[in-house]
């Protein structure tokens, strides 16, 4: 694994793109290997106000898990949980359909008071990953408001409204990311992807729907990405044609999209190369891209390790091709 | 007990004036007693926005105590009450000096939206008193912030500073209540008082200084106070120079006031007769009003059904008198 990382040189810097659980595995792999050589630039369309708090599900999913706090059974939260406050606001009546830990929520209500003190989500991301003795930087992807609005057959729908009171049953058919064209990318996100020591960028196995395509539609982004000149790298969510968890083989079904390693391989046209599962390499000949096939369910937290130096090694194979 | 209550009359309202913990015994006696018939006018002088919520420290403690909720050992907050949410919140070096319990946070939570959203603290609090299963009209003196401000020793303190992160260490010297002036009754609290089926206004065992000073100080309270026909009555929170929780004596002493229920009675002009505790039955001679001896001190919730009859019963026969 050191070898993985040594590869990089002592000054590089490698960015994921990440979305929640799934992502946040191999960010943590990432984490372990490179620490603050590490930037997680994550999705925050699915942030949304809820009881008059700021939630942003990514980022914490991405600090809980690279911090050792997360619950790895349940895939989201906060280990050891307790849900006394839940049941606390279910008898005085309030919404219940969005399940907020006690653990969990001082990080709601710290980020929401930081906020409304005029912090910005970067600055309180920063100084939480401070907190909980996080190596790698974690950005928000922006400090603007972009959220993820579903079209459904059952009509628009707020992101939590789709993913988790209606579980992704409505057919999804169209994705908006309201406020995308008037936000901006922050400095942060800029100068990680433009760092003349970058040697990577990898996109986790994150929905690319859900998760990622939020990222690449905030101004500023895309065309980074398009000028990178180090390898950029994705890991393919899918394993068989199926997500391990989450809608994305749903939700390509729905938009009428092979749910397969190709097309994801074509969903991101800016990639140096594509890391796929042992069970797709029949596809592996039919993408336009170099590939990598390896074992891609990150079970183990070696699993995480695993994979985050095969991406690193992937990526500096294509750098020296290049 | 069912005679002190029938002594009222079947249409006959009464008004308890309350602060926190020892007020809420008496007023779960009057409310186990009378129920629908009481109303419990509220401090809340000790209001406070903390962690960006809005905590009302003693409506919380009379709707938790009349509902059946509160922590009898501890004396404040629910039963059953874990302390996930504070831990996490140290973790991430939050403000921890003011404990909130993980099923008590759901009710700031819920005031603070709803609050946010236009409803008034009257509204929210006879929205969750009616969840709770509550018989009784509990109402906030006022819908304005009227805050304690404590001049100390150690300079100007905000309540909760005094009260919890010092408590009530520094020598007190003088209480302001701040925005008092501007403030007004609300047409609840005025309703209440001016009801022509008043039977009795009882001043609850709270601190007369921190707890009942701040309800008369909101004008329109010491008005109507002063126009009522019906009996007056307060019970003495202090047994033989003593209170039986809080800093009652320590203030009076800090005054330069006796700290004994002849004080108590000259504290509150607008009084028909005071109830004060058999070990001061000494002090009854020199109290120029009318005094019912009797045990004070509310360890079970039968003595509270006892204190709050004999005072229903002090009232009716002061009402027959007059």
């Amino acid at each position: 694994m050191s070898t993985a990382a040594n590869n990089l040189g002592p000054t590089s810097s490698v960015v994921a793109l990440c979305g929640g659980v799934g992502g946040a595995k191999l960010a943590l792999g990432l984490n372990r290997l490179i620490g603050d050589r590490l930037t997680v630039v994550v999705n925050t369309g699915d942030d949304f106000e809820h009881l008059g708090l700021h939630i942003s599900p990514d980022i914490d999913t991405v600090m809980y898990t690279l911090s050792g706090l997360s619950d790895l059974e349940r895939g989201w939260g906060r280990a050891d949980e307790t849900w006394n406050f839940m049941a606390s606001l279910e008898q005085l009546g309030g919404a219940a359909w969005f399940r907020l830990g006690d653990r969990d929520l001082a990080m709601h209500i710290e980020r929401t008071r930081a906020m409304r003190g005029g912090a910005s989500l970067t600055d309180f991301t920063s100084s939480m990953a401070r907190k909980l003795g996080i190596s790698a930087t974690i950005l928000p992807m922006s400090d603007h408001r972009v959220e993820t609005v579903v079209d459904t057959d059952d009509g628009q729908l707020p992101f939590q409204e789709y993913f988790v009171r209606l579980q992704c049953k409505p057919v999804l058919k169209h994705l908006t990311f309201r406020n995308a064209a008037s936000a901006v990318a922050t400095p942060a996100v800029l100068q990680s992807l433009r760092d003349p020591d970058l040697a990577a960028v990898i996109v986790c196995p994150s929905n690319p729907y859900l998760s990622i395509d939020p990222i690449l539609a905030v101004p500023g982004i895309r065309d980074a990405l398009d000028k990178i000149a180090a390898p950029i790298i994705a890991v393919s969510p899918l394993i068989a044609g199926q997500a391990v968890k989450g809608p994305t083989a749903k939700i390509m079904a729905e938009l009428g999209v092979p749910a397969d390693s190709i097309s994801i391989a074509r969903h991101y046209p800016f990639l140096s190369g594509l890391v796929l599962d042992e069970a797709d390499r029949k596809d592996a000949g039919k993408i336009d891209l170099p590939t990598h096939v390896t074992q891609t369910l990150m079970k183990s937290v070696d699993d995480r390790d695993r994979l985050a130096a095969a991406c690193l090694e992937f990526a500096s194979a294509l750098a020296t091709k290049e």
